[in-house]
């Protein structure tokens, strides 16, 4: 999820900012340091993972305070504009900031001279980018985006150009387009080179900004559930089921290979979906149900990073994982499925004998807007499930995908579905572009 | 390696028995027991792994005594039979014990009542087995196998039943062909089960020991190291190298897949040996050379697990990783491979079929003993390299092993020597024998 | 409490004998090692800690075995004798061990032979000692010891010499008068050394064994609480008191200070208790009300250990601990109080000069028949909270354990209860024994 | 020594600047992120600590670059003013910095866009300070704080409000006096609340800046060991010795017990000195010696922390700790001392008793300017040494400091040199500004 919370602590009390939900680390960092959790404040609704409040509440004697207090919330109480918590010397202070949700809130730190030194910007302003606003439907967009605008021009810049920005998520995050890979930065910093603070009216920003992003099914799921999230308790390890179990269980379930996408290639177990260990934030939302059990499939180490994402995301139904991994499924005797791959050098040669094929881009809009693979059909892997129909079953498909994580997600949700014909292009465009072959085809 | 050394220590005193070269495990075990490491002892001259001794020595003011003392050691003492050294309240005594060498010793561990409490068996006794007796030379081995005799029957039975016993393997070691899955044993318990003490003579031990086990060739280089192990200093991390690097580097190294069989078929680096992680301390010495770097691929994690084997074999020439892994191999667009698969089920049908094919069993002899493949041609995978035109080049060749991961290499390997008909055979013989499909075929 | 609870496994399936409270170890080990917790299994009803079987039980889908059947328990099941369980190929069976308890029962370890390879006895057989028999009183003492000398020598000692030996207890638990500090021994080491299995008639066993020990005020507690355990949650952590905080809290509770004994002696919030942390296991059920919350003092680093152990013992009010240390609370102005100490070459010169002084030896009854200090009135230190109107007020008192930190335990609870005149001998009878001053006063 | 070291890394290559001497945490980090340490950069000759490059580059084959060329250096290449080092896709650059040192250096984080994000300021820039310029000598200072003013003025303010400024130091270093507790900062944040950074003129920067502090006599040693680091191998760790050999040592040997001071109050080895663990970086290299072997008393655990101090400050003469502690000095008999510690109460009693008594205040001049205590001597604790002829014998002196943690310090010295009358006061000023008890004497 790329999800950045915060411990913000003096002497011995602590605040944590929009907590996760598998809320050890905060408990625990907070004890080393010789701290209580005094309050647990909330930059928003969140609408891409399951807030951890209530659950780190349980755990320590600290407050709620949630923003968008607008929403029918069943915990905590409402932040209000400039209201002010202390964890020792330190003071933090709300500043109402929509545009992302209606009533989002920033909060600055202050030190004792009064001055702000830090922004907790939420999901307002990122390092290269600004929150989406297409959250309420876009017939909505270009208010919000007006909100948005007033918030960073009139509230969060004028902190100084020298305040060190915080916000809640990293590159990666679904609730930003262009989220740049950088973990410090500064309002003046963003003032020079976030290229959404490039215009001075603000109805150039809203035209630019106003966009509609893609919504993983997920969302709603998340905003339900973060007025009133469910408890968790201890971390539920995934558990051990040995081969005869995992494959009774199969019937009703939902099988993810966290495997890399070779091993997947190779052989798997009919039906499994492919979300490489890393693809499981970003893509679980678009392809998993809540209300089936999930079993998965890993590497020999047991899935427990793939178990905290899920977890997070709100996906509680966790039947287990196949124990041994595959080498026991196939030990057992039991039947594999297995994706064909090409590299793009075998690719080039067979484009050359020519034959009736199909290419398949599943890459985001974004990148086909930067770069276009001529004659290609272009389904963006999240929006597959919705756009089968559309994929040809009478030639064979190569899917390609910036590298070949996501072509493989791509194939193997084709092949659960009945596709025999989809072949991998492995180092996908990024290897097409590193050889000298021309991307061309009729 | 199945390495097991042992630290004993009390009060501020400490003993170390067969260090392995990576020491850093004593020295902060020591470090936080509060203990010094007085004493280096050694069971016998190794041949399957660099000792540590004179590496650990240097890193504390201990002494080093050595068996096998009629060898040409350029470092450390030669233990005589009887000797004692104290940790604390602590003894340990030499007891010579001839048989897998000339000179091995086991040590007795006497607490203050002056009864021995364990032994230290080296590789004299195992838990289910005893120690290989033909280091020598199978002229010699009956010869070894009545001095082994009289060691396990005249100096460890007679400690008594209820002595804990501490062997320096445990299962998987290349030095006793069927040690067993247990880590802590009694001489009464090997005296109860271990199949090797079952004969009451002499004559029938030996006709029952003096058996030649397979010599890795990495063993003579061992035993030329551990005369004078050569040093080691910090543990060397391995190096990651990007791609172009790499490729330029391989054109004189060796490249060692360490990555899951599954990943490894689908796509590797050209001319890489697949031996997966669990797999480098029993067969990397039979097939990486001394005077070649060796280059290593592997999952995204870095392979410090596979260095560190490597390292213990006195495989110092490690010239670094693949940066990113197989997909920046990929991306870059550089040319990969494949070795193909079948499934049991695949197979089953492709028989029925009919049609030129050809069957080549990659187990080991004692395997092969227990349940033979009709039809199959044998060859060991580690003497492969020695009988690779035994296998033909003129029909597709079907790789058994017990599960997969031997097949998957000994494919890799005739596929760099030039074979391209090669199919491994997903699950092995296990799966084989999961299904009903006959093991017939012409 | 020197509690060994074991988790033994084979395979995908785990069984844990004895559970602590704080279980995460086992659940974490378990996962670890791709394994499903089944079974949990009871030795005995203890009386040393709280058990953590139904804490366990609610992290897994274990089904949990009680011994000693015939009390109340609020859950699980009964063992019967021969009853088994599996965990992969491993198999544990019941033996049924009166003697420490009315229903004590062993595990023996069967390994696919069929034979016993290791005995889990939990307060039956340690090493070096038998568990005690005095638990249903004095008067039943000697019924109890028959039944253990039949429970040993009938039920255990016939498994063989060979066999591995898992006690429930090592040196230093209350379970015990004798336990010796090895972790691994067999039946035949037992049968060699164990003092108690000497005796080859039960009458001479029955009339070594059945005395009677100290009994912790707060086994009855865990006795009772061991039929239906609290829960837990998540460990809860200590939480940090400002110096305020902490002092206004002091006066409903009892203050403990975990530091050494010399950090207590300099200086210490007034009225706490000295119970160094490695004493809390076994002094603090002696010393500590259920029924009042617990301050804790501790040095820098947060108590957490402190905790676990107060935890385990059922002390579950824990109200924080002093954030800062002593030194936040001298920097705050409060006062604090000191207890005096000498070295013993000043005790020396003291006693030649005369004077009117007391000697209070504070050593335990196997203590004080080993070694007597001539003149010394003698008060075990767990039982000075019902002896204290004998500790004379009108002079000095010299206070001697076997080094100095029991003394200090003692000194802080009679400066607590109003004496001043109280000083801890530095060394205790170790150094006494050191120098040459003789050991003699009027 | 509150030292800031960087690993500044992007795809495979990273760059250390100013490394420590245990040198393991780089390159494991660099490992961890499958990044190689090309460069290592200093800012400066530093003075506090022994350099890690040499050390660094041994472990790697990353190139040297240092900073004050002008000086005699036996390794490295020597940094020019706009030099560049790339790091992926990151570049650093070179900005000359006299001031500090004459050829300092600090180096700017430019991304790909060209422009700083970060600047490296060593020790010239701190958050709330400036570098220290008096290290040449008070007759170069002012010169030095000219070319101090103009770096800052000139080269680093001018990157811009919004760059991320990362010094070589944080509060309680010896090289700025007033370093403020903040990680992170920005040039605009230290231009808005940076004391130093208020005036306008050159001339009232220098009148300010051209101070005077505090030299430790170790940092002569770090001079002329930075110009050719002695190697470090892996890091020693310190040898437990039982109490005669610790005992024996002790003869041409310093001890220092770090120990928290109340402990070390109540009882320790005559003559040590007391330096608490968190002390030892500030204030060992005013007491301890290079020529001398060093002995370390520590609370049970063994002293790793201690050591890794010392040997960062070159103190390689480290011979052993007392294992077991005090406890097992005391057990064998062996005499310790003490030193007398008074509450704020009892001093407050006894100044009203009236009587010839003693007030030694050894704060730091800064703190004396800010709070005097009337009628004390003041001798700060570092300049003890060549002061020890004014510390009056006649009578009882009663040591303050802040706390009391240095106060302890200055009597264990004391005590040492043959002083028998010092008492500390616990809690120190603060304790005694909490209290009523007017701060006066006679």
């Amino acid at each position: 999820m790329a999800h950045y919370s915060y411990l913000i602590g003096d002497q011995t009390e602590a605040i944590v900012l929009d907590p996760r939900r598998d809320c050890d680390v905060y408990v625990e960092k907070a004890y080393q340091e010789g701290m209580r959790i005094r309050h647990i404040l909330e930059t928003h609704r969140n609408e891409d993972y399951v807030i951890g409040s209530t659950e780190l509440a349980s755990r320590t004697d600290a407050d709620i305070w949630h923003a968008d207090s607008h929403l029918d919330y069943r915990y905590g109480h409402a932040v209000e504009h400039g209201q002010t918590w202390k964890a020792g010397r330190l003071e933090l202070r709300a500043i109402h900031s929509p545009g992302h949700t209606l009533g989002s809130k920033s909060y600055s730190l202050r030190a004792p001279d009064g001055a702000p030194w830090m922004v907790f910007t939420g999901d307002t302003l990122f390092a290269g980018d600004v929150g989406r606003v297409d959250l309420l439907g876009m017939d909505r967009a270009e208010e919000m985006a007006a909100l948005l605008y007033d918030t960073i021009y009139d509230n969060l810049l004028p902190l100084g150009d020298e305040v060190i920005v915080c916000p809640a998520h990293g590159a990666g995050s679904a609730c930003g387009s262009a989220i740049a890979d950088r973990v410090w930065t500064t309002i003046g910093l963003e003032r020079r080179v976030n290229p959404k603070l490039e215009y001075a009216e603000q109805n150039e920003f809203v035209a630019e900004v106003a966009r509609e992003l893609e919504r993983p099914p997920y969302f709603t799921r998340m905003e339900e559930y973060n007025l009133e999230p469910p408890p968790l308790g201890a971390l539920p390890l995934p558990m051990p089921l040995a081969v005869q179990e995992f494959a009774e269980r199969m019937k009703d379930a939902v099988v993810v290979d966290t495997r890399m996408e070779l091993g997947f290639s190779s052989a798997h177990v009919p039906g499994a979906l492919s979300i490489w260990l890393g693809g499981v934030p970003g893509f679980g939302g678009w392809f998993l149900p809540y209300d089936q059990p999930i079993l998965l499939v890993s590497e020999w180490e047991n899935p427990i990073e793939a178990t905290r994402y899920l977890i997070r995301m709100g996906y509680d139904k966790l039947a287990g994982y196949l124990s041994g991994g595959m080498i026991s499924w196939h030990t057992a005797g039991l039947e594999s499925q297995s994706v064909r791959t090409v590299t793009v050098q075998q690719l080039c040669r067979l484009l050359d004998e020519g034959g009736e094929t199909s290419i398949l881009d599943v890459r985001s809009e974004e990148e086909v807007e930067k770069v276009r693979i001529p004659h290609a059909q272009h389904i963006h892997v999240t929006q597959l499930p919705n756009h089968l129909q559309e994929v040809p079953r009478d030639r064979t498909v190569y899917i390609f995908c910036a590298t070949d994580k996501r072509a493989m997600l791509a194939a193997s949700l084709l092949q659960r579905e009945g596709w025999d014909n989809v072949v991998v292009v492995l180092g996908g465009l990024a290897g097409w572009n590193s050889v000298t072959c021309p991307l061309q085809w009729n």
